[in-house]
């Protein structure tokens, strides 16, 4: 049975996935650099992996591709734009061959035509239930498992619904002070879990959550 | 010249020092046994300190009671009640023999007589503002260091003032959903502090801050 899973997501030491005001010249939000300081472990590590490196970081973000059939990510994620698309000329971030070579589903309260792209990537676009979109990715993935991409929100909801069998969240040692918060607003949907792991490089704290 | 330094916080994965609604028989509030579970590592930490072992965890426990003279913390880690006194029959939760053998200032709303205690800790409660308590806990610390004892919202308010110069927290592999949130409210202060330290006992992560 398929498996859903949450790989190489990064906090910061107070918790935030993401800082205020994402947009399309700042991303990950307010603030000069942190975005790419949140995640020189993942781009470290994704040399790493390309050179046949092995490592704590690269281990775990090769982990993260393994045995991934489909992806389902937030709206924020694919875009910074928010409200009804002014356009639909913009698709991702990921250029024109986006590193995902499967179905992606993409929530959003505006939806918009299929979207095919080089390499296999095919986005979707829905306002359905969390559920229903779930059946649609555990289809597509054809036996593989399932990723949730993020945003923080979408980890959220996914996580107090009780439908994550595993998340993956990395912890960079710095502060941000404000933002999104990934370990927030879970209610009783984390009863059901426990940390399965805990291991830092030099980098980063790795961390696992599991089904109790 | 005296630092002033906190140590061995514990903090859970979701970043809450203590849950909601802390009394008297729930000195970390509601939820059963997490807060044992919270701070297991301090316990078996202890344990290893006094029986002379050494560790990750012993090492980093043992290291807030070197070169302390003075500690500050605030009227809920002093006890459960809130609001004015009742009587002034509660002399804190360490017994007749606290493990300060300083002068500890309990910043409260509701100051009352000065408490001393055997082995030399000698209680002082003011609701002076914080940099009067600090030159007073600096003056009894006579050349050692001052230590923030806790809780959150204390620690908080020197963190947002910048007046802390080292920090010490613990990440407990677990997730607690509600409370008081250790690293929140920090406003511009956290602007002053870098991660100088992130390392992982078969327990817990122990993580320092210190200024830029």
């Amino acid at each position: 049975m398929s498996k859903v899973r949450v790989h190489n997501v990064t906090i910061s030491l107070d918790g935030f996935a993401a800082g205020a005001n994402q947009r399309l010249d700042a991303p990950f939000g307010d603030g000069v650099g942190w975005g790419d300081e949140l995640h020189s472990w993942f781009v470290a590590a994704t040399e790493d992996v390309a050179a046949g490196k092995t490592g704590i970081d690269a281990d775990h973000l090769a982990r993260g591709d393994r045995n991934i059939g489909a992806t389902i990510m937030g709206r924020n994620m694919f875009g910074p734009q928010r409200g009804p698309w002014a356009d639909e000329s913009w698709k991702g971030w990921w250029g024109d061959n986006p590193p995902y070579h499967h179905d992606v589903f993409v929530h959003t309260h505006h939806p918009r035509p299929t979207l095919e792209m080089a390499g296999g990537t095919t986005f979707h676009f829905t306002d359905e239930p969390l559920e229903t979109v779930l059946g649609r990715a555990v289809d597509a993935a054809d036996g593989q498992d399932v990723r949730i991409g993020g945003g923080a929100a979408v980890i959220q909801q996914y996580l107090r619904a009780g439908l994550i069998d595993e998340l993956h969240l990395v912890i960079a040692p710095m502060l941000i002070g404000r933002g999104e918060r990934l370990l927030d607003n879970l209610g009783d949907g984390i009863d059901g879990y426990r940390v399965s792991e805990m291991v830092t490089s030099p980098a980063v704290t790795h961390v696992a959550l599991v089904r109790r």
